[in-house]
């Protein structure tokens, strides 16, 4: 049994949101869902910032690190609805960006998922939608991020944490899935796609990318004393 | 030890060229490098294309699938000098793409270092630089890349393959590794980095990264009958 997208017979697309902020962490997560199923039901993906202007990866602190620059398709202001948003992370979410947590705040209850990837969980919490969950984040960061948000319940040991005290007894609510540093991203986004069109869709991905998935959310081989 | 960049005792700037072509697979490599040390020696990154307009990852023969556009930061021929290219995969490398196999034949004897990642690989041997080296490509390609290019020694049980045939006893010319899929090329990067800088360095991005890595290049759990 696999989760619906839809209660409809005919699928609705699948409509994901990403946030791309000034030095997020590039898009891994998106390959996995790039060889995901794109017809049955259609996926839509929107690139959201503040502006249409070109976005880079450039950590803000870091003016020679490497980087590369990522054309939104929208602005916060002009976002399609979505079903799914998800928060990369990266040296960017140091930077107070209250536009993106204002968006976060006001998008959250629409949404049936919110995915977080590595630091992408500090921005979340500082928009007041993790208070009272289970969530985790990267662990390099670890003690900064939780002394700021101190309302979530921090999952130190975790690859990835599920929470669904937002979904009712209807289904109807948002499910909020977050991961520890940037690679674990990439294994809650494949235990998220398991979640939404089944294990043989995800081992076909798995397949394709040559990706070896560490598959149990709460063990992580990264935690620290 | 680790390998040296630079002959002189200040430590000239590591220059990485990559190359951006439609359809190209988004670049889960570059998180590696741009948490590897960029200050000493420090890293140049060139993004190239035929022109300076945004290149997308849209698969041409899948136009619903989800995609990104990233920007050039030069064009192959204002390139600079290079002392490493990086070859992505992705569905973009089915098309002919002559600029770009004649941009790697040229360019090729002035590298110290080619990489290849997934199909990337087919682009390389289609310029003929691969011609009578050892290599490898991701499997889910592998019947039609090796029909192909039969010039080339494809290793099929390979997560990436190193081959300094090109490296005379002074050290000079160019090293080629190449990756299976996708994921595999993030492996081959760790390894690649530690051969520069060092496990050391390469350890600090695993624990930033927090990606769990796969260290025998010539163990591939992917590889089929």
């Amino acid at each position: 049994m696999t989760a619906t997208i839809s209660d409809s017979s005919t699928p609705s697309p699948l409509r994901i949101g990403v946030l791309l902020f000034p030095g997020f962490q590039a898009l891994d997560v998106l390959n996995v869902l790039s060889w995901s199923p794109t017809t049955t039901p259609p996926i839509t993906l929107s690139l959201l910032s503040t502006t249409l202007s070109p976005i880079s990866t450039l950590p803000p602190n870091f003016p020679h690190a490497l980087s590369q620059s990522i054309l939104p398709t929208a602005t916060l202001s002009s976002s399609p609805p979505l079903d799914v948003l998800i928060i990369p992370g990266g040296w960017g979410t140091r930077a107070p960006l209250p536009e993106y947590t204002e968006y976060i705040r006001t998008v959250y209850p629409t949404l049936k998922y919110l995915l977080t990837v590595c630091t992408g969980g500090k921005l979340a919490a500082r928009a007041g939608v993790l208070d009272g969950k289970r969530a985790t984040t990267n662990k390099s960061d670890w003690e900064g991020v939780v002394r700021d948000a101190p309302g979530v319940q921090w999952v130190k040991e975790a690859r990835w944490v599920v929470d669904k005290s937002d979904v009712g007894g209807d289904g109807k609510g948002t499910e909020v899935w977050s991961s520890a540093g940037v690679s674990a991203g990439v294994d809650l986004m494949f235990a998220w796609v398991e979640s939404i069109w089944g294990e043989e869709v995800a081992a076909g991905v798995e397949r394709v990318l040559e990706f070896r998935r560490w598959r149990e959310g709460d063990v992580d081989p990264f935690v620290r004393d």
